[in-house]
């Protein structure tokens, strides 16, 4: 891998940094507010934001750059297609409990659901993250789906992908505004009590995160190696598309010559025909 | 270029929903709010809104594409430099009167400045956006600045660009979520009267406009293709810096197939050898 030492800081840092964002999202209900319980009141809405930073934010930003991760080149690709759904599905039940004890709490107070801007951007992003998920299962686990339905939908799988998860940081950040503005009343929000400092704070660091990994999932020589050559020809051979690139290329070159592997991989990228997110 | 309809569609939707912002946030302040002044009173602040979303989202949008239009692929590369950094001045000088503006209406009414999460991110997106212009001008604009240090820095100039484009639409949702709270009384934001729908409607809208600017920004096949060979090896060989695809190519062929030249100049910009925004 070129520029190891440069990943493992990138990688190091939005660990630690996605850690932190849980210890800042669990102290902010626990020492901040009112707690966690499942109980009608504010300390249920709190699953809210504990549940979207755990699920959504720290679980997705890993799922989004899990086959960055040189140690797992190793394992086989279906594998890792595993781990990356697996990671997704799991985000997403987290989000569907966030969803119900936020519509659960706002019933129980007679607070009305989906006027602000932040639900609205919030149930966009959630729907189309469901579909997002439905779509790439059909297209990229079912082994019968063609390699051309694959390519043609990867580029949108990879952009939609990134950008749900930047859509994901975008409407945290509204709810905190909301949250801060509607909790903080005595001293208010704008006394910047350090309640308010806080929040705001995993606010900065949700955003550092976000772009940490949008930096490692964005970058060509951290992406996975193709898969070995050999089969690579045999599932082009199944669905009878030739390969774009290794058909001009002497296979046993292709295998010892790994820098023109990656090159390669990067043309093939470019085109969609490989699977890398 | 290839998938010229495709590019069409994206730019002709993405200028058409620019526009439509611009309208949106007009008939916000006009219509649903005080108008527009220079009064120290709400109308002062509204020109916040009516300036970041003209100069800060849809000028910052045409700003990241202006490379991609195939038109000006005629044009020097040197006169889209100027084009590009002309329309970021431009946006520069909006945003610094935009932030003028609220200060003044919150010194004006007694309201504290910069306790906000959309504040917070706000500022460091605007220093951040400054330092980007300071810093490109001096590598990407200073004809001596070695090709080596420009190379170095293409990757973090496009990522940074992308990033605090992004980072504007994240700060932009907060501010309206800010603003519908603290300014919908009677009848409150909760109850969703027309106002509160017309400008969750923009909010929703600044975020399809910067899903289709981040799209044709990103697509490979819709980057401007290489400067002519002959001038690219002389910069070269100015600064006696190799070419690092093109001393392995007969110069007349790469003249002569410009798709070759197009595939070869994805490596460059991979290795972040090429302007390309």
């Amino acid at each position: 891998m070129e520029g190891y030492k440069s990943f493992l800081f990138f990688l190091i840092s939005s660990l630690l940094l996605g850690f932190a964002l849980v210890i800042f999202v669990l102290v902010w209900v626990l020492h901040y507010s009112d707690g966690l319980a499942w109980n009608g009141d504010s300390a249920e809405f709190n699953w809210h934001p504990v549940l979207i930073i755990t699920g959504f934010v720290f679980m997705e930003g890993i799922a989004v750059i899990v086959y960055r991760l040189p140690w797992t080149w190793k394992c086989s690709k279906l594998l890792m297609k595993f781990i990356h759904a697996g990671l997704h599905l799991t985000a997403a039940v987290l989000v569907i409990i966030a969803l119900v004890a936020v519509f659960d709490f706002h019933n129980a107070k007679k607070i009305p659901n989906m006027y602000s801007l932040h639900s609205w951007v919030g149930l966009v992003v959630v729907i189309l993250f469901m579909l997002q998920i439905v779509v790439s299962i059909v297209v990229f686990l079912i082994p019968t789906t063609p390699v051309s339905v694959r390519a043609a939908l990867m580029p949108v799988h990879v952009y939609g992908g990134l950008l749900l998860f930047g859509g994901v940081i975008g409407t945290a950040l509204m709810g905190i505004t909301e949250k801060l503005i509607f909790s903080l009343k005595n001293p208010p929000y704008s006394s910047l009590p350090p309640h308010a400092i806080f929040v705001n704070t995993l606010g900065i660091l949700i955003v550092v995160f976000g772009g940490l990994i949008i930096w490692i999932a964005t970058r060509p020589d951290w992406k996975r190696p193709p898969e070995p050559t050999v089969k690579e020809h045999s599932s082009y051979r199944e669905t009878s598309i030739p390969p774009p690139e290794y058909s001009k290329t002497d296979k046993s070159d292709v295998e010892l010559n790994s820098e023109a592997a990656r090159k390669r991989n990067l043309n093939l990228d470019e085109a969609g025909q490989r699977s890398t997110m």
